[in-house]
């Protein structure tokens, strides 16, 4: 029924898993360290509760910017947890967000509710709050899902890349060591979103070939979420 | 913040949208007739508030069970709207949740805040309650999307079935007249979730093949959620 002063309701919460990018190519995740009970001194998501008046994504980039100094971030809705007892807290549902970033492009400094801030290797985690390590495992199976039907890569790579650069990006998100070169380039080329920009030159070894992102077919496809999957559908490829 | 007896807190339903399949070849979705305000007698999905002891997946099932008698349904979460002006009562988030069924399997019957219950064609919908016209959009767009990388049909279909009539249940689904045959076989096979049964026997046209489900290679494609992404993140087929 209805709640009312009788009958209390569950709170409700966001939290962000960003993901990011650098040299090293290993897939990496934000996480904070707890200045406040419960959990206090562990690692976790960025997060927080999500005020009466903004909606569940302003609310997920306004905590992102309070506690890490993150901003101008590309996120996603992933899932919503709700298992009754993932907070000791209380009934406490939250909406998870993710988003997948240039670690480069994204100084991050530790405020409000936390009391530390760092970039992880997603193989390399600490023990995590509340259910963290369950939230960020769909998220790396959902970006890797993700990367099976939408292209990635444009604000990771530079303007002119080499497939070869492309493959990494790949499989530092996919956490393999290496992918089949021949069936990579098949596929992705098949994507529809790379040009062709003319070979390297001043190389010592073969000159590759270097491309660039089709920008407006890129956005088209990478861009979408659940709200455009209608349009999407629309378009079966059969 | 934290929320506290002086900061009020959202509330939370669920809401179902329950599709359904017959041999109409138009696909459906279940709609109730609103017995409360707001928006009484109009048309909406089944759902409501979720109780502070149950799961978000055991809310989404009982309130289903209580409007519509509807039960025994696979149901994966969609989307969570959170947009702060969606509901005249106040701020109210809903996770909703989706299926597709057989609809003969399903009895209907309207009770609880529901005064009448009803399939409609997704095509020819009435005007619906608070945002579900929006929810219903968003499944709608999911389904199609869906059926591009898991196999569907298993309870829809009979036993044994030809190509033919899986192909009209995607086209069902998809909302096309008519998807091109060769296309379809090739990437159906593809999926290799199918067996060849033999031939059809006593028909006056030329027999088709007789296929079923693979059920064991069916079920661990078809029933992934979000939850189980990680697993198959690590299946990319490159």
């Amino acid at each position: 029924m209805p709640y009312t002063y009788e009958y209390p309701r569950p709170s409700m919460t966001v939290d962000c898993v960003i993901f990011g990018l650098d040299q090293s190519h290993k897939l990496k995740v934000l996480l904070i360290q707890r200045d406040h009970a419960p959990f206090e001194g562990h690692w976790a998501l960025p997060g927080g509760f999500v005020d009466m008046d903004e909606s569940l994504e302003r609310a997920a980039l306004r905590e992102l910017e309070e506690e890490t100094g993150v901003r101008d971030v590309f996120i996603e809705q992933l899932y919503t947890f709700g298992s009754p007892g993932r907070d000791p807290r209380g009934r406490v549902v939250s909406v998870a967000y993710y988003a997948l970033v240039n670690l480069g492009e994204h100084p991050v400094k530790a405020a409000s509710d936390a009391r530390k801030v760092e970039w992880f290797e997603v193989d390399q985690l600490p023990e995590l709050a509340f259910d963290h390590a369950q939230i960020l495992a769909v998220a790396v199976g959902r970006l890797r899902a993700k990367v099976r039907y939408q292209p990635i890569g444009f604000e990771l790579l530079p303007e002119l890349f080499t497939l070869s650069q492309l493959q990494q990006l790949y499989e530092t998100i996919l956490g393999v060591a290496e992918l089949n070169k021949r069936n990579f380039r098949t596929r992705i080329l098949k994507m529809g979103v790379l040009r062709e920009m003319g070979r390297q030159e001043g190389v010592a070894h073969r000159p590759a070939m270097l491309y660039s992102f089709d920008k407006e077919k890129y956005e088209q496809l990478a861009k979408e979420r659940y709200e455009d999957l209608l349009r999407r559908g629309v378009d079966f490829e059969i």
